[in-house]
């Protein structure tokens, strides 16, 4: 089973910017330990990171062509105007899954609402990098390999 | 470790209304086997379910006496607009978690927006029962137990 | 046939609390002279009350899995809030009529939206207790017994 | 007693356009059998129609000089943004009763509100041609005849 | 010097509908009263009525093709949605007053904005069929003719 | 081929009203026009205007009880809130398109949405008399003729 | 008879400032003109001006201890939210009307709105100075003196 | 002269939640102070606690009828949504006055609003306990018993 | 102990405007009657009024400097827009409380909002002159002296 | 003559992504189809795809520079939120169209405005591939070239 | 050169409140620090403050007349609502430019908008008494003498 | 000191676009009489443009890592929904300040208010390529280096 991790904005600089708010690991560390978990669930990760909108369309649309078997999504903020890279996701044939590291829920206003969020399978917000992991584990359920 | 389940409105006729939103097993089944694989992960599970909103607070208040180690909450329809329940969740010092079975982000628009969500410490949404197990797990992750 | 009538929050002050607005028959009077009325059409009225919104859920679900064959509904001010209440009547399998006493729409702004209409059979509002009379007949109607 | 029925836009299509929303009946057929209803309840029935929002407020004015003993009116999509009908209904002396036969709060949102509804004595929505047998019911009631 | 007065929407049942909100004068006898001011002042007065907006908008045609030198329309609640009476009047190179007899900013809330104001050369409201004068005597004042 | 060409509220008086905007050719040069370009297509048109909605509305209902092949409307300021023409439009059988020969988007703000679109088949904007010949070349497309 | 005439901020730069919106008389021309207009119709005319919205309060009060017959206010942009002004006229026994010289419902949206209205027994927008002689005129006719 | 205090949703957990905003008194002490204070001025004081928003209602009804000659109540979050507490203070002969113990206009956005304010007789906000003895004096004053 | 009231715009003039909304006492005589009280509690009163809003601000300086106990506002309508006066307040190291005479909850919309409440320590509404006394008990009460 | 034919985010999936609302013919077939109607038009196409906003901008600049004789742009998603392509079209000499596939009208809310349509010359939507020969067309028009 | 330096509401206790956010020097020491920097750019500058939305009018129209070269306001809570100084800037021929001490943008939602601004020629928020500066040279160059 | 200048979307076309709004010195030219106040002043400038919101990402990220003193952006359009650029530069800990050359306040109503700004140090708008030289002032100031 192969799953992609594709990252968004900012997600890079996690373990730099705002330690109070995303943890002080790097996004190197944080995939390490997650691939790591996955693996021991079976699962090969593939991750990805791009600080540009249309590069993450491009992304989807490749992880579309390649047929992963599910995918995990942290837009970052994207999440909240990028109805472009909604519409990538909406015409995804797999699981998609969203993923943010904090609580989008107790942060600013802007945060509440993901545009990209109705058209995933669902989300899981607020368990730092484990949120990866269950995510992967939801995939795995929904799946019905485990 | 012991966490509480806590299920509001309506979740007790999962099974019997709308199966192609909830499923079509009931409330019993889905506790079963949570409690199955909670014991697997050496979590001792306690079910608690009312239709009554202040049910629900006496309910919370009673986890806080009890010193339970995390409460996993799905507050069905309560989410959207129970400010009591927020403030009796906002006051607990041990994690609670909001859980929905459904996807909320692709239904109805008042949906869209829990009340609770901001005093929770994350949210699961869209995965049926597997958001329950998935969210011990983020209970006994962050609690650094495995 | 057997048709529930539900009354919600306050309605049982009715013919106590501001007359000029709901009239000066007491709930009782009110359903006796109802209950006389369905008799003629050959229907057997049962009456439940409750200001608690969870109750009314409970009552719902109740009439639910004792098969009536409709239900007649005045949430009082539920209806302009409890998305719980809603839902519980979303999956009832007979028709559900919402009914107000007093004209809803010529009164404050916030009664003029009930969320919970949108998923039932039809509203009637503003006949006083002929409300609740045409209600039955609409649900006779529907069921073609008349 | 002699009451009217006014219909507006677009009813007079009834049973031609979309039969899955307002069935398969045309007007004429509707008012044939509404108006045996009305007979056997002693009521005498005039039927109005017109897609044209001024002849609309013509016709209420005609039947307040006429001196009707009440109105049922659909004003069909009029509803929602017709203040001069509204004015129109607001000066007459005898009950007005607004009629839907599809429930306008189960479709588009800018259904939900009417309007007209505030200066109309109440509102009978959802239950077809029934709406209006049931509405010839409620002004025989509001006058104390039955 | 000819001035063309065009009354909407239930303007023709001042006197009859509301009179505490309209007066007791009947349309018939205000404009003869405003005419017989008019003369006085040296203008023709043609006086029109419709309850349908599309004849309002085929009068102020009519007044632009017979070149009327000022045009005051009392426009009732079309006032509130007509931008197509908004758009007829637009068009127009006499000017175009907007007389209201009651205070529409002392009433409900969607009288306090008239569509058609904007396009308009000014209003009066709140005077009762004094408006009517005031107008003429605005338009004159424009003309520079008095 | 035969196709309806309907125009609305104060497209009468294109070339009279506002030339900045609209252009300085009359209706009649516009139909004219259009019609010898019609011909060249082999597509017969019938034109209607009219300043009444209700009479659009009866247009409409006319159109689809003598089976036109299509519909090309340009509504004129009724698009931006008359929901009566958009319940007519929504039941024809036959493709409807919505033309306006102004770029609505780039002027007043009510301009930017029409109530009718969601219910046509498609809308094309800006481009003069063009639009309609556009609209008639659309039409044959969709029915595969051309 | 007496009247006050009471001009808000930026009146007493009529004429210096923006005189493609205002005209290029100054404020004293003006008030020498409409004296002389008030005189010809046995009007005594007290002009009182301030750029402090609370002096304007305290004319007010002034106003009503003396017993004027009438009151001419112009608020400037204190109109759209000035509540303590709004407050003060609404205590006042004699009629006030609302004047305001460029046409306020053509201009920038903050205008279109004015929260003094609502307490006034009319307004008149658009005239120029004009407006204060006509406002004088309908103060006269409301009381019955001319 | 008797009194009520009645205390909604969380209020029963004052000194164990959040005492940096609510204070580190429980209820009991609470009442008991207050209880005294009350006995000071000669009032005999009943307190009454529920979470549950429909027994908050019962004990309103239960108020009436026993003849409470003041009702002090603090509903806690129900003050933020629950209109069908606002139906049950509506209809209450004797003074109603809402306290709350934090200053709910310096918190979040949602405790700005009380949809039961309206049709209490008065608010006390921000004064920790002492917005019950002052209360207990307001009605007192009311009463002209002090 | 010294307390400041400061009563804003339009408050001079109370027992003279809409007595049935505001009493029918003059300022004078409820300042005598306030004054009273607090000495009879120990506290000396200063009164203070403007109905210039920039006056409130300096007076509220003053306060500052003069290192008033405690400050009592009834900010009139500056409450729903004056962020200066809120700013004014903010600043001030002595607890600042707002009162208002009549219940502004029942009233007009606009009034259900003060810009100045959430910087103050709490409010008191509804409860006519007796409002003040109650805040003078409530500033004892939180600087302990009672 | 020469045209640009800028197809912005995710069109490159038409024909694999959504078939039910985009058709099931590629990009690439559908420009061919474009490309030789255009050609039996007089007309060079020129056709340019990106997923990244930033890209579809430079591609506008170039197209400016180049001195295209018009620009037929389709912008997917961005439509609805990218001001920065609005800018880059802004400042365009050429006529540029905004052209959309499906009835964007007939789908999400979100999908009903543009904010880049009112700096384009014209909008055509809802045609599927046609949309682009129309554009080509309507180009030809504006220069006057058929 | 001589430039005017205006500041309104509570400007003149900077210093005194809140020192965390506008910094611990009297408006004195900061206008003698200014006026120095002013000195040496060859620019004579001349201090007002007033606490009164009117009076800051007046100055504006007596720096008007007095012709000065530029002007620096900084408004203070007057910029979130104040239309009538809006109103004053607009008509004033010398460039006004905005300054804001602190980063209104980074506090309370309702400092973000400013109505003033749209009618200056340009804002500097957020560098405290350097903003002062600032806009002098920002004046300096739009007049190329530096 | 070195300060990066990081220009976003559509400014490199500065000079050709609309000159009317933006002036007519391209981005080059602007840029080479930025650098040499800023060398006067004794700063290096580094400048930076990219049409691409990711491509600002990246180059604010390298700032980062650069340790750049002080960072002046310009996000053009960018500024009005790039929530993702508002993610980086929150997370900086040099100065940001934000320019814009036009004064985004007298413009489009979606250009009032900018996402980046609350995370900025503060903002400078309206005065062309000096917004550039007097942020590089502000910084140095803040630096305490001039």
């Amino acid at each position: 089973m192969k799953i992609a991790v594709i990252n968004g904005a900012n997600i890079n600089f996690t373990g730099i910017r705002e330690p109070h708010i995303y943890g002080s690991q790097t996004l190197d560390e944080i995939n390490r330990q997650i691939s790591a978990e996955g693996k021991s669930m079976g699962v090969d990760l593939f991750f990805f990171h791009s600080n540009l909108e249309g590069e993450i369309i491009n992304l989807l649309q490749r992880c579309c062509l390649e047929k992963f078997d599910g995918i995990i999504i942290n837009p970052g903020a994207f999440s909240h105007y990028s109805y472009a890279i909604r519409d990538a996701v909406a015409g995804l044939p797999m699981p998609v899954i969203e993923v943010h590291m904090s609580n989008t829920q107790a942060r600013e206003d802007f945060r509440r609402l993901s545009v990209i969020a109705p058209v995933c399978r669902g989300q899981i917000n607020g368990f730092g990098l484990h949120g990866y992991t269950l995510a992967i584990r939801a995939i795995i359920k929904m799946k019905g390999a485990m």
